[in-house]
């Protein structure tokens, strides 16, 4: 979990640094088409730590809820997670 | 184009607060859930800032280059940055 | 899991039909805008169904595979589908 | 046109095949997972069907409005059905 957390800020610190560029890129009147092949990148990044964060959420919260007979409401809620995800 | 640049530069400044949002969130140990939550809010407003450029390119560039029978190559580049940004 | 089952076969048989629609309406030429509304409601009424198994899996089989201390495979397989789902 | 009127004919016609075919799947009761891939596959078909239109429409419809100083309606209706299939 510690390794998982350490890549997960990892990965956000990048997306942050990509979000500023893309300031920097609307500022200084960039092409369009750059702007949004960049915006792709960080949204596909942003998917990227979604799933990494089902994964370790999977892994752990839920299997253990599961274990411990509280299966229902832990995967109401992760379905939950899922669906808002997905849109 | 000024105004619609203003209010891309925005939502870039307030997607840039909510990845360091996420990253504290991280940081403390915040539960999955509510960090998926927040990871999907993000990816949305990103979404939403692609059709946000989307849309200005179309009137923009992706017009005048129609208009003086540039299409093709426009079209072209236009479709290829559609189907990176629905990835 | 039978009345689920029945739902999902209902929405499968509902697709198909919008499928054959489509079908028509390429073979009749109909405006591509009408066309490109139906075909994302057909991906969207997919989507659905998908949400629909995936809600039955990790009721059914994944939480028995969970209890039954089998949770790392199922997981694995569980998230490679889900990823395949989201792209 | 014509070429990719029947493109666009022959993946619908496999992708009603593949609805048909999930519901064998469901009938049969066979593995969620199995279901959930081919889902999958459906419904990233169907967003290739969209691309295609998408395109026809953008070369066909949408240059010959801008041609013509029709360019505001078309772009409206065009990034409108976007939203809708990206969604």
């Amino acid at each position: 979990m510690k390794a998982n957390r350490d890549e997960v800020l990892r990965r956000l610190r990048r997306i942050e640094g990509q979000v500023r560029g893309l300031q920097r890129m609307v500022e200084e009147d960039r092409y369009c088409i750059d702007i949004l092949t960049q915006l792709a990148a960080s949204r596909a990044a942003l998917t990227q730590v979604g799933m990494q964060v089902l994964d370790a959420h999977a892994r752990g919260c839920l299997t253990a809820a599961v274990q411990s007979g509280q299966s229902e409401p832990a995967i109401d809620e992760f379905l939950d997670a899922l669906e808002r995800f997905m849109k």
